[in-house]
């Protein structure tokens, strides 16, 4: 299996929405639902020393794969609650958060208390950062990215662990260090840094014309299962 | 758990689109996912006489539906073939066709001929006509509705048996026999008659407050199931 460069993570983004016609909200649904699914495989409910999930939600389109994994995970037994500071006026957006609100889920822009978090919460979601992440982290998640760096609760990376160089990996020590990442659609480069870590791959959408184009190599999906596990 | 009335149906709808901001793309992705689940639960591609599956996709939403359920049967060892014959000319629709085709599906407006189908395919999907429908069916879809009601194939019906009244079942003695339903969101009244028919309910995305407004009083979907089987 091939992991990604950033440039070839973009083109094949590029091309799921121009030449395949997919839209936006098609594909950030299947992402969004396949990140619930391998989260429940990884961490069930009942495994977790609380089933409130703390989902922190970056400003582009992996903060939107964020907040669809919260509306899905809402419906599966769990209480996700999502941190959401800076929003955009895309409608897409707009809606992906009233949805979740209409579910019940808080979406708050008040970056929460580290102790808040540890003692409130089982498990985070690092849905702050993509594959288009360059460094370094602008001043408003500089402080969300503190309260994941000393958390000891499992981490939950969508596509990349935030603050990661896309294809580097950690940029320093105290980077975070995920327990758990789910790649879309393919893995990106930064993923073979990843240390005792499971790995997932979800996002079951790539016609098989444009997994051969970029040789990707993709391992089988089993039966109807939304992911993979890779690790 | 509650049969819906058609009037019900098309105002749960509007209230998911109108008052929840869905988009269309989202929920028919889920919704067309979900069906293929429920497909692939019902009739494993191995325990079918061929894994190609005939989609008779009409017009409207139900339609769309089809057309998504075809893009993921393709990812899992199926072998869909569309027939779509009276498209609209709304992007989401003609997006849904074109994604289809590059997974490398047929979509013909050609009405497949009874004896072809009885030989080629192993599995019938009817995605005609939804919960908006009302009798009779019109002059292009008489055809293919003539080839589904005296065809020995097992048929899967998306959400009602078309050419069934959504609220009163057949209407005669030809109408189809659905070999299973899978009802979308929530079962509709004319569910009530289907006779040897497996049932299932799909669309795993009904938020809670909606359901409570409707005393839908559904089933709990399991584990990370996109199904419940209800007969």
């Amino acid at each position: 299996m091939k992991y990604l460069n950033q440039q070839e993570a973009i083109s094949v983004d590029e091309e799921l929405f121009n030449d395949y016609k997919f839209s936006v909200d098609q594909l950030m649904e299947l992402a969004g639902l396949s990140c619930a699914h391998a989260i429940a495989d990884a961490y069930s409910s009942t495994s977790l020393k609380s089933n409130k999930v703390l989902i922190c939600c970056g400003p582009g389109n992996n903060g939107g794969d964020g907040l669809v994994a919260a509306r899905h995970l809402s419906l599966m037994r769990y209480e996700p609650y999502v941190y959401y500071p800076k929003r955009t006026e895309k409608e897409l957006f707009k809606n992906l958060q009233h949805q979740a609100e209409c579910m019940g889920i808080t979406v708050s822009s008040s970056c929460p208390d580290a102790a808040w978090v540890e003692n409130e919460f089982g498990l985070i979601v690092d849905a702050l950062f993509g594959f288009s992440f360059q460094p370094p982290v602008r001043e408003s998640f500089v402080h969300i990215m503190a309260v994941l760096q000393k958390s000891s609760l499992p981490i939950v990376s969508i596509d990349i662990p935030s603050g990661w160089h896309v294809e580097r990996g950690p940029l320093s020590d105290t980077d975070i260090k995920p327990a758990c990442l789910i790649s879309l659609t393919a893995p990106k480069l930064c993923a073979k840094h990843l240390a005792n870590a499971k790995h997932y791959l979800g996002g079951r959408f790539v016609p098989k014309r444009l997994e051969e184009k970029y040789a990707m190599d993709l391992p089988s999906y089993n039966g109807c299962d939304l992911f993979v596990r890779l690790d």
